[in-house]
């Protein structure tokens, strides 16, 4: 009988921890997964997978004492921590809350491992966003590279990698860090760029006026489709080495205005774009691209979806 | 008639905030001064001086509508944020309180004055810890000179520096940031190493048994006394470019190791000293030890204070 693999993963609510159990999945990967998050609704059902056998508590990673419990009742092999205030904007609005809910709610959780005892491999998911302004790079960004946080979001983490660093190095927990590009795929919340195009640009085609209303549309960033995101989490898992940073991109850039280029052309509508300064972000990033080599060399990833495939697959899940 | 300067100092209790107005007194600066701390008992008087003006307010810098209120109600032109769990080994004790009492009441305080407009400029105290372990350093570190946190407390400082630098290039903020090396001086709580050794060793020579039992020994610290420490951020106040980093240090490495030979000089007493591996802390930095340039370069500041010199005061200080 196969062994059975137990799963921690936060932040269950969100589009990432759905595609990652899809994967488990898709593999027959025999796993237990607890899934939590401060969130009671999950969007997704997670009771019809073959081998992955889900269920869920609701829970605020603030509240320590139910933090420990949890981990030290259910005792994971793994923890995939996807919990976070993952956006910028949101972190000009509310930066205390966003950085408690990236920074201190990650601390709560290593400390309850580190103190559970429980030998269990984690998974931090950091941000591009680190990086900072790269315009001066002529090459995709290394993880060795400087970072450069220019965001309360960012900064948060950042503050989480060196956390994981700290731990990682002093106390010998098994911790890997990604810095995450920008992940595109079905299941996302549409206040994110690319749904929030898609179903623009879509009720244009349904009739409406054919003005898109954007902020700077000129800034390129490297997106990847949430199910090569996964993948390679799943590969860190496995293959990753404890206490390393990789980056989890696509090795590519693209600009925001070649995004709507090809929604466009795939929905077969033609639109005027304009863009609303009151839109344009303070001290915005304007090309993030970055290396994948490191994840490659050390996990045989690959990616799998060409952004024209993950648009069209975007287009027909949030049109349909 | 000369115009009365605002200064809002934060950790009112501790032992640079005596020393500062000290300093302001001595040089018969007009001041007003809010101080402000989490402890209700402050350790010193702060009703004799002669031209500094002092009330103040017990507060958590966690609670941020009663901030918000001293600063639109105080309007500082200075904010001097010594607040601080300033301790590594607290931070690996509590990481997370340690975590929250640092980066997060600073996030309060620079929200809370970039939402109320007042201007003013804010000098935020950070750690030669930030630095990490120099041990590979042929040259005192300078400000350019990677930083690699080693503990919570000094991720939490990092967290803090790299604030700054958002809200000053984000918001245009008048923030100066300090990574200030190991402080010694009179009124400094005895938990820390200085005066904990000045304390035993005075108590071998009054009768005790001759044996200091200490953590590591061996360990290189840029020892600076805390009214130099003063001087310069009342320098970086008048003269510190906006948004740059300042070493606030002496220049010079002493292990302790060092330290106890001079102290037991002074206090003239034989002692036999016996490392406690318990004492000895997680993945601590061999040697630390700045480079004062740009300090210098940029405000004229002087150490007028020798090692013996400070040792002698503080000996005095704590055995008489």
């Amino acid at each position: 009988m196969e062994i059975e693999e137990k799963y921690l993963i936060t932040g269950f609510s969100g589009f990432v921890s759905k595609h990652f159990l899809d994967f488990l999945n898709s593999k027959n990967v025999c796993a237990k997964v607890l899934g939590i998050d401060i969130n009671a609704d999950i969007p997704f059902d997670f009771s019809t997978y073959k081998t992955v056998s889900c269920s869920f508590v609701q829970l605020n990673l603030l509240d320590k004492n139910k933090v420990e419990t949890i981990i030290q009742e259910f005792k994971p092999d793994y923890v995939l921590h996807l919990a976070s205030f993952s956006s910028v904007a949101v972190s000009w609005k509310i930066p205390v809350e966003s950085f408690t809910n990236n920074t201190n709610i990650f601390l709560n959780l290593i400390e309850s491992i580190r103190t559970s005892g429980i030998k269990c491999r984690i998974l931090s998911i950091g941000s591009s966003e680190e990086y900072g302004n790269s315009i001066h790079n002529q090459k995709p960004l290394e993880e060795s590279d400087p970072i450069n946080p220019l965001s309360p979001y960012a900064v948060a983490r950042v503050s989480q990698e060196m956390l994981s660093k700290v731990y990682s190095e002093s106390y010998g927990m098994d911790i890997i860090m990604t810095r995450s590009f920008n992940h595109i795929g079905t299941h996302q919340k549409d206040i994110f760029v690319i749904p929030s195009f898609v179903r623009k640009i879509n009720a244009i085609k349904l009739g409406g006026e054919n003005k898109l209303i954007t902020g700077d549309i000129t800034i390129v960033r490297d997106f990847i489709d949430v199910r090569a995101v996964v993948e390679a989490y799943y590969l860190l898992f496995k293959k990753g080495k404890k206490g390393e940073v990789y980056n989890i991109c696509n090795g590519v850039g693209t600009s925001l205005q070649e995004i709507i280029t090809i929604i466009s052309k795939i929905v077969d509508v033609e639109i005027i774009q304009e863009t609303d300064v009151n839109l344009v972000r303070p001290n915005d990033n304007k090309i993030i691209i970055g290396s994948n080599k490191k994840l490659i060399k050390d996990t045989g990833w690959k990616n799998r979806y060409s952004l024209q495939d993950s648009l069209k697959e975007i287009i027909s899940y949030y049109c349909n």
